[in-house]
C-alpha cells in the first residue's frame, strides 16, 4: 500500500510531548476517535503511522506521518482535510513536507499547458521570461478597461489578466467587460502582429462558474484567472479538465496558512497544491515588495513549481505583489527565464502604458539576453 | 450607497503607522493600486473609506473601514476576498467585526431550516438541547457503519452524521453506504417511533457534489454533512437554494483564520458567514476539548448564530470536538437549549451505544427540565 509522507514541524508549549502529539495527529487526522476506541485492523488499514520525531531545535520537533491512501479520496478536498483540516483548529502544527507516491499524483492530471504551453499561447519561443499586466482598478466603467487592455497589448505585454477583485460589478458588469476586453487585446494583436492572451477572473459563484467560462469562450478568451481558495480548490480542477482554458491561479486568502508555526509552508500550498490541480501559473507575492514572504520562500515556490512532480508539466511562477519594473533584471537573474513578472502598479505609475509596457519588454529581453 | 463596515484589529510593528497600515488596507482590497494611481471618482465610489483608527492597547489598534457595496459581488466569495483575501499575505490583520447592512444581506437566504426546522425535521419540539452523533471511523465496511447508525439511532440520538473524512473510500463507497445508513436510520426508526435524522458528509471534488447529492435524496436523506472551507462557501450557498437538504457545517481548515493576531475571528467565520452562506448548523470545536478555543468565544460563536442578522431564522450551534457526556449539563446550562450536542468518542468509548445513546438522552431531558 502506498503512503503519503508528510512531514509536520510541531510547535510544543511547556508539557506537551512531541511524541503524543504526532500520534494525536495522525488519529485526528483520520478515524477522529481515541486510540482505545479503534479497532487494530482499522488501525492498520487508515490510521496515520507516525514514522519519526526529532528534535529541531527546543521547542520545535519534526514529526514525519505516513498516511495510506486509503484514507485520501480522489481529489483536493480530501487531501486538503487530511493535511490539515481538523488540526488546523489546534496549534503549533505547520506542514513543511510532502513526500508524493506516483500512484497517488496519478489521480490528478497537473497542468495541462504548463510551462510549453503558455508559452505557446503567448506565442513566446524565446527564451525570456513572460510579462503580466493586471487591468485594475475596479470602478473603471467596461470601456476604460477596455482601453487600459489595448494599451498594454500595444505595448507587448504578454498577459493581460483581469484583477482578482474585478467580478461582475455594475460599472462593468462580466459579460460585456470580458467581450469587451478580449476585442480590444484582439485589435491590438491585430495592429502589433502579437498574441498578447487575456485571462478574465472567473471567480465567483458556484452556480455562475459555468455561464462565466461560457462566455469567456465565447468571447475568444484562451485563459482564466481562479482564486482556488475562494471557489474551493476542487472546482479549479474540474475547470481544468473541463475547460480547455489556461489557467492562472490567485493566492486570495493563502496567506492564513502562512503562520510560521502554524500551516502550511507557501511552497506546498501555492507550489504542489496549486500545480497539482491544474494551475499553469501561480501568482504569489515576491519578496521585497508589499507582502512579506522572504526570497528564499520564494525561490521554494518557483522550484516546486516547475521541479519534477509524478508526470506533471512545469508551471510557471507568477511572481507579483509590488514588483517594480527597475527591479525586473535583478529578479530575472534570481528566478531564471521560465517565469512570468506580474507588474501592476509600476506600470500605471507610468504616464504612457504602452511606452511602459515596450520599455519594459526591452528591459526583459536584454536581461534575458535573447 | 450602503457601506459594509469592517472593523480590523492592528498589530502594528516597530515602525509601522496604523493610519497608514488602514488606509493600504482600504486601497489593496479593493482597487489594489497606489493612491496616486486612482482618480478621485473611483476613490469615492469604491475604495474602502477609513472611518476612525483608534489605539487599544500599545501595539494594538482598530480600524474601521467601510467598503461600498459596488465593490463587493453577488456572493460569499467576493465577500470572503474584500474583507481578508490579499491582507492574509501580510501581518498583523484580524477582522474582529462586520456591520451588515440589510441591503447587502439580502444578496443571501441564510438557512432554509435553521433552528425550527431542524428541530421538526428530528421531531423535537420540546425545549430541549439535539443530540448528533458521529457515524466514524473511516476504515470500516458498509455494513458495519450502517449497524452503528442502527445503533445510535435506536439509542434516540436525533441526529447521526457522518465523520467529515468519510468520503468514497474503497472501504465503504459512497453510494453504498449513504444508502445502507439511511435504511438502518429508517429501520431503528420504524422500531422505536422516533425520527433520527441522517447527515450524510457530500464534500468531495466539484464534479461528484451533484451526483452525491442525488444518491443522498435517493436514499431518503434530508440533511448532508459539507465543509464551506473544502468545497467553496459558495457551493454551500448553491446547495442550500437547489436542494431540500438541512445542511450541517463542518470547520475543516477554519482554524487556518484564528491566529490570535492575523486573521478572522472565528464567531464571523463560523458565525456570520457560515450562516449568511446557509448553514442550519455549525459544527466548532467546543472549549474544554481537544482544540483550544475558550468559552467565550463559543458563546460569541452561538450568539453570532442564533441573534438577529437580517431576515436570517437562526442557525443551531453545534459544539463538538471532545465533549465529554458527564459534561453535557454544564454546557446546557451554559449554552441553553437551541444547541445540538456532538458526541463522537464520548459515546463510542461506552461498550453499548444504545444504551449510551438512551442514557445521554435523559440526561439532557433531565438537564433541560422537560
Amino acid at each position: 500500500m502506498q503512503e503519503l509522507r508528510v512531514t509536520y514541524v510541531l510547535t510544543c508549549v511547556e508539557g506537551e510531548d512531541p511524541e503524543s502529539k504526532a500520534r494525536a495527529i495522525a488519529f485526528e487526522q483520520t478515524v477522529e476517535l481515541p486510540p482505545e476506541c479503534v479497532t487494530a485492523e482499522v488501525e492498520r488499514r487508515v490510521v496515520g503511522r507516525v514514522e519519526r520525531v526529532a528534535e529541531l531545535s527546543a521547542p520545535r520537533w519534526e514529526a514525519v506521518i505516513a498516511f495510506p491512501e486509503s484514507a485520501l479520496g480522489e481529489d483536493a478536498t480530501q487531501l486538503l482535510n487530511v493535511l490539515f483540516g481538523n488540526i488546523s483548529l489546534q496549534s503549533g502544527i505547520r506542514v513543511k513536507q510532502i513526500e508524493w507516491p506516483d500512484s497517488y499524483l496519478g489521480r490528478f492530471a497537473g497542468p495541462w499547458y504548463g510551462v510549453d504551453g503558455l508559452r505557446w499561447l503567448c506565442g513566446v519561443s524565446e527564451p525570456r521570461p513572460l510579462i503580466c499586466g493586471a487591468l485594475k482598478p475596479m470602478g473603471l466603467a467596461t470601456d476604460e478597461l477596455a482601453r487600459l487592455c489595448f494599451r498594454m497589448a500595444s505595448g507587448g505585454v504578454d498577459i493581460v489578466k483581469d484583477d482578482h477583485g474585478l467580478v461582475d460589478q455594475a460599472d462593468a458588469p462580466f459579460r460585456e467587460r470580458v467581450a469587451a476586453c478580449q476585442q480590444a487585446v484582439n485589435d491590438a494583436n491585430e495592429k502589433t502582429g502579437g498574441s498578447t492572451v487575456y485571462f478574465p477572473n472567473v471567480t465567483g459563484a458556484a452556480s455562475d462558474l459555468d455561464e462565466r467560462l461560457g462566455l469567456a469562450r465565447d468571447a475568444g478568451c484562451r485563459g482564466v484567472l481562479l482564486a482556488p481558495l475562494l471557489v474551493g480548490p476542487d472546482a479549479v480542477r474540474l475547470i481544468a479538465d473541463r475547460y480547455e482554458f489556461a489557467i492562472l491561479s490567485h493566492p486570495s486568502l493563502a496567506g492564513a496558512f502562512f503562520a510560521p508555526e502554524h500551516g502550511i509552508a507557501p511552497e506546498l500550498l501555492l507550489g504542489d497544491l496549486f500545480r497539482l490541480i491544474g494551475s499553469d501559473g501561480v501568482i504569489y507575492p515576491n519578496a521585497g515588495g508589499r507582502f512579506p514572504l522572504t526570497e528564499p520562500t520564494c525561490a521554494s515556490i518557483n522550484s516546486r513549481l516547475r521541479g519534477p512532480m509524478g508526470g506533471f508539466r512545469p508551471a510557471f511562477p507568477v511572481p507579483g505583489g509590488g514588483i517594480d519594473v527597475a527591479r525586473v533584471p535583478h529578479w530575472i537573474e534570481r528566478y531564471g527565464v521560465d517565469t512570468v513578472f506580474l507588474i501592476g502598479g509600476s506600470l500605471y505609475s507610468q504616464s504612457d502604458l504602452v511606452a511602459a509596457g515596450r520599455s519594459l519588454l526591452e528591459t526583459v529581453r536584454r536581461a534575458a539576453r535573447v
